[in-house]
């Protein structure tokens, strides 16, 4: 040993040196790659629009193959139900359990008086499941069936938003993310396609609807990724074209629409605005949409229960009713909601 | 336009192309960045061993720097009292609020019966609050104190555990990710450390002390991470020794202790455990701690807050009070419990 000199450590010196936290993003990465992820999406819209094709175009996968298809007068009365079919699907190491809610039969009977209400209602029913599941005793393995996000197709062929459109979405607008897209965009010219955007972004906004909006772009961002954002934010209703077919286009295989005046590609960004959806809905604000579906719907939902519950007992408690009935009625209602019907007095 | 084909889109051809949910990981680790991390440690042991000086050596910070210290007088009829540091640090645009937890007094009366109730009780009010928070009706911005950490502090003097380590460890094991660690190891040589080490785990195992396993690697791990797993295990407990003072030795400026025999630098893994300790709790198990403190002993704590909510209300009605008073105080303890209490009947 030559020379040894003592100093009290400075600023300086400790500024230089490297704790090691900054591994914490890459543990939360690990650790959500072991657990794998799930998402929940529904899609909603008159029949005939395409809401399968784009799903199957979506994710790459049959979703559907058991389907059967109702002929019109089976439809005339149809109720309107709710199916789900549940997917594994992996890639690059990563698994995701997908979950598509359809729902067969909106909007395809001759009175659609609240047809809105079994969709509003299933999205609710998987809100008081979550809300049960994780004021109960055992909270390992809650199953979560929470919907994440809702594509809304809307006709090419009306002029804007049509009566049922709007009622759907301001009936759905605080429970789900609702994403509208513009369905078989491909009956409709640049122009048209330009001009419907706009009108029925003016509907939305004039009629109070809350889609779902992108978060805002830090301003540390850069560009491109501000521009891409603008775009996406203008892309609105996404105007989408489906196919699980492959054509060959200019010797590439593309999926597309074979038509005998040109082909159609899906993927084309000059044709539609499939990729973009995709990028929005799976590359870049699928973790969004099920923050947002978390944190604002999930909290709404639940702080509406439980306000009701409170309205209730003093509501009660008002009439005078005597004591025991009150305790007995919020009682019995918190088990009810709460443990289910574990405790019985 | 050439030649068109038109054909079902095949299997192969479905898996050569990508849906892009693979930036899932990647979508949470931005998320969390964004949000920024949160961490409380624990340190607990009695004074003298090096709990502020290791801590500060961990995160290069000076976290206490208003310390006062009690003199002998002082300290024999001094009773626990629990201490909280909070520093905001960053690293590498990764931000990390550390609280740090102390138990000055702890094991310094003459008397120390029971001296390790003030510290569970702390960790039961940080769960209880929790609990209240997240049964409460606004759960945004929900400040979680839950201890996600316990560094616990033998003397390198006993002749392993002591009577008082194993009655500490034994109370908290269930509340807390413990760590338990050979304080200021520089007193002793390697074979002794060894020796040591070896005792101290074969009595942990023989009092039945659960402390934070290391989660299994799982069978996808390459070898070398599989080595430093096996290493890490085998470590315990880890044998540090803490510095803040910079000396240069071999024309190197390190953390260490200058002793007139030589230099002990504290980030030398032959000299100590420090740097293993310190990669295990912040580089590579940091989020685990989080995690398991969330998942198993908080939920722990919830579950055995209801089940006595329940056993109270079944051992009332037992003894065959009117049912309105049962009522009555079982709604009173749920209030109590989870609103504070907002609602009164």
């Amino acid at each position: 040993m030559a020379t040894c000199s003592e100093t009290n450590s400075d600023t300086e010196d400790q500024d230089k040196e490297y704790v090691g936290f900054a591994t914490l993003p890459n543990q939360v990465h690990r650790k959500s790659v072991k657990k794998g992820f799930d998402f929940t999406l529904m899609v909603a819209g008159e029949s005939g629009l395409g809401k399968s094709t784009l799903v199957n175009s979506l994710f790459l996968t049959d979703l559907y193959k058991d389907r059967k298809l109702l002929n019109a007068e089976e439809r005339i009365m149809q109720t309107v139900e709710i199916t789900k079919h549940t997917v594994d699907i992996e890639e690059k190491g990563v698994k995701l359990k997908l979950t598509i809610v359809d729902t067969p039969g909106f909007g395809d009977a001759v009175n659609n008086h609240e047809c809105w209400k079994p969709v509003a209602d299933y999205i609710d029913q998987q809100f008081e499941q979550y809300f049960r599941d994780e004021s109960g005793l055992n909270r390992k393995n809650i199953q979560d069936n929470r919907v994440h996000c809702c594509l809304y197709f809307i006709s090419p062929f009306g002029h804007g938003l049509r009566p049922l459109d709007v009622e759907f979405m301001k009936a759905l607008h605080e429970k789900v993310n609702i994403v509208p897209v513009l369905a078989k965009a491909d009956t409709l010219t640049p122009t048209e396609v330009k001009r419907k955007k706009i009108k029925i972004r003016e509907e939305i906004e004039q009629y109070g609807i809350k889609i779902y909006q992108f978060p805002d772009c830090d301003s540390d961002e850069d560009e491109d990724f501000k521009k891409q954002d603008y775009e996406l934010k203008e892309s609105i209703p996404f105007a989408v074209i489906g196919s699980n077919t492959v054509v060959e286009a200019k010797g590439k295989r593309v999926r597309g629409r074979l038509y005998p005046w040109g082909i159609v590609e899906v993927e084309n960004s000059a044709h539609c605005d499939f990729v973009k959806l995709r990028n929005m809905l799976v590359r870049s604000h699928m973790q969004d949409l099920k923050d947002v579906t978390r944190e604002c719907h999930y909290e709404n939902y639940r702080a509406h229960c439980i306000q009701s519950m409170t309205r209730m007992v003093v509501k009660e408690r008002n009439r005078k009713y005597d004591l025991s009935r009150n305790l007995l009625f919020m009682f019995l209602l918190y088990n009810i909601l709460v443990f289910g019907v574990q405790i019985i007095i």
